[in-house]
């Protein structure tokens, strides 16, 4: 079953898609131009050992080569992750993305989802999760979490991963959504990977670059056992011609880095303050680029209704610990959040018409 | 360990690169207008379904989409057919591909590469590997043969699909290079896929379409158990936009499937006649677009003699059953072909030097 974003395939009218956490400013200039100079480059083979591509994420997060895993979007990483690392079961801090489970089934590991958002104080209750994991565990965390939003500060992060050197825990942290939260110094753990060997984070070109279609995730861990399983269980070539490329320009095109960050900042805060004071829903506060929203409407029934509005949102199907009344929105351009601001709004949106 | 074509990344010189066996057109003219004309669809999710792609392939290999599997290069397939396949252990018609040991291994499963080539007769004792075959395994065949380049009837194969029935055997077979044969009728078991539901064919566009940058493999089967289990066990979004473009075109692009049937007709006919009758090496008659050759030296010691002239070739590691006086070369345009056939013809190349 796919427990995704909608899927626009499925619909045949023009949308506008909240369900799909983009970056929406697009494709960089300079990536477009990059890739129509170098197109030829597809007749040959990447480099099997992505040395030019592992040294360009290098850069760009500071931290050793040799720390580094490429893998065909973040999915592959977490996969390979859960399939390579010993341990026997894992501990995901949910609400949590549908996919740590799936590497876990396809694994044959037994794994417990740990609803560990404090819904009334909008925070991960930390001491709760702590609570709950078991020794010689994976220990999953996604940070800013999706569907959440909100983001769990790297000192919280440290307090786990301390307590877990001694039980023989493994943590995967990840960072798929980190350059939204434009605090990566408060949230993100990069800066301590040096310190452990039972950490792995994960960071795709996906969302903040906005290259969903490109296929481009990779690994930062000091863990250098775990780092050379998971490249021999990666197939040769898994990392296309096109996201090698996009990795010489993205990292160093600054212009794109900042416009997206000061729009992240002004959109968040204009969804927010323009939704917070509504009688049907709570929209929760977030550190990343989409809004978890709780209503009093089955979240079926306001999809359906925003869809003849042509705007698609993201259900909670898949998200373990949420009613079906959440919904989740992505943060777009102001016009598009301006429609969906309004159309929230209406009064009609919540009187259930009575089913003929 | 890779045993892969020299990877032209670890010289800095250009060099003419005849190690690996691509199609030396390049990218279709018609591809990069496709390309450079929808960029932007990167910055949305593919079809997680692949509905459209399954479409074009179903297409052009006149199958029903229901057979089809799309993966992140043929590699991928072979991986996790091996891994989804109940049967505990593989046979290998050899000299074959080294990642189909690798599949196994991954997959914990035993297996045995049978040398099944007659190096006198230039053909595949199809009876002698028969003979090897236990029951209630995988079966593994590269048609047309890389590294020996001979092409198998498909007349031959259906002669093992049919005892393997009975002996719970499965048939996978690797057409990578199919389309270079220049006679599927003859070769192809894809108009024989209804027919039996232990086959699964595997193809890619990275060699005829000369597009390994690209990643996009398929298999082709009448087993829905195994097309299914294979599904799951694929990653969400695996396969790239670029690739999905890619589809909408290179299979209706007449003109350069025709231009590439031409020309490998013609470049095969004129690297064979030019080198069948030196003294120093024998080269094998070849249904695919690159030549097997024995020589009376050691192919490092050639390879690294031809790297003097920038010409890179393939030696033989990581193919069973060749011993280490073997070199492997592709076909190329003209030019590049004429100075391999002068390197090859060279007197001084095979005058070894005394050490210093």
């Amino acid at each position: 079953m796919n427990f995704h974003g909608g899927n626009i395939y499925d619909y045949d009218n023009e949308i506008i898609d909240f369900s799909s956490n983009i970056n929406p400013l697009g494709v960089s200039e300079k990536l477009k131009y990059e890739i129509s100079k170098r197109i030829d480059e597809v007749s040959k083979y990447p480099d099997i050992k992505y040395s030019k591509l592992k040294s360009n994420i290098s850069k760009y997060l500071n931290v050793d080569k040799s720390n580094i895993t490429v893998g065909n979007g973040a999915v592959d990483i977490i996969y390979r992750a859960v399939i390579c690392l010993p341990q026997k079961k894992a501990f995901i801090m949910a609400p949590a993305f549908s996919e740590y489970r799936k590497a876990c089934e396809i694994s044959n590991k037994e794994y417990f989802e740990i609803p560990s958002f404090d819904f009334d104080k909008n925070y991960f209750d930390i001491d709760f999760f702590k609570s709950k994991i078991e020794d010689n565990s994976i220990i999953i965390i996604c940070n800013p979490n999706n569907p959440t939003g909100v983001g769990i500060k790297n000192t919280d992060i440290e307090s786990i991963v301390e307590i877990s050197e001694k039980k023989g825990n493994f943590i995967i942290i990840d960072e798929a959504f980190m350059e939204f939260t434009c605090d990566e110094a408060k949230f993100s753990f990069i800066s301590n990977i040096k310190k452990y060997n039972n950490v792995l984070i994960i960071r795709a070109v996906t969302k903040f670059f906005g290259l969903p279609g490109i296929r481009l995730g990779y690994g930062i861990s000091s863990n250098y056992k775990l780092n050379e399983k998971m490249e021999y269980f990666s197939k040769p070539w898994d990392i296309n011609t096109f996201a090698v490329i996009a990795s010489d320009v993205i990292f160093n095109d600054i212009d794109y880095i900042e416009k997206s960050k000061k729009w992240i900042i002004d959109e968040r805060e204009f969804i927010y303050n323009s939704l917070s004071n509504e009688n049907n829903i709570h929209i929760y506060k977030s550190d990343s680029n989409f809004f978890l929203i709780k209503t009093n409407k089955n979240s079926k029934y306001i999809r359906d209704e925003l869809l003849k509005h042509n705007i698609l949102i993201r259900i909670p199907e898949g998200f373990t610990g949420l009613f079906d009344n959440f919904i989740r929105i992505a943060v777009k351009d102001r016009e598009s959040n301006i429609k969906i601001i309004n159309a929230l709004r209406s009064e009609s949106l919540w009187i259930e018409k009575e089913e003929l």
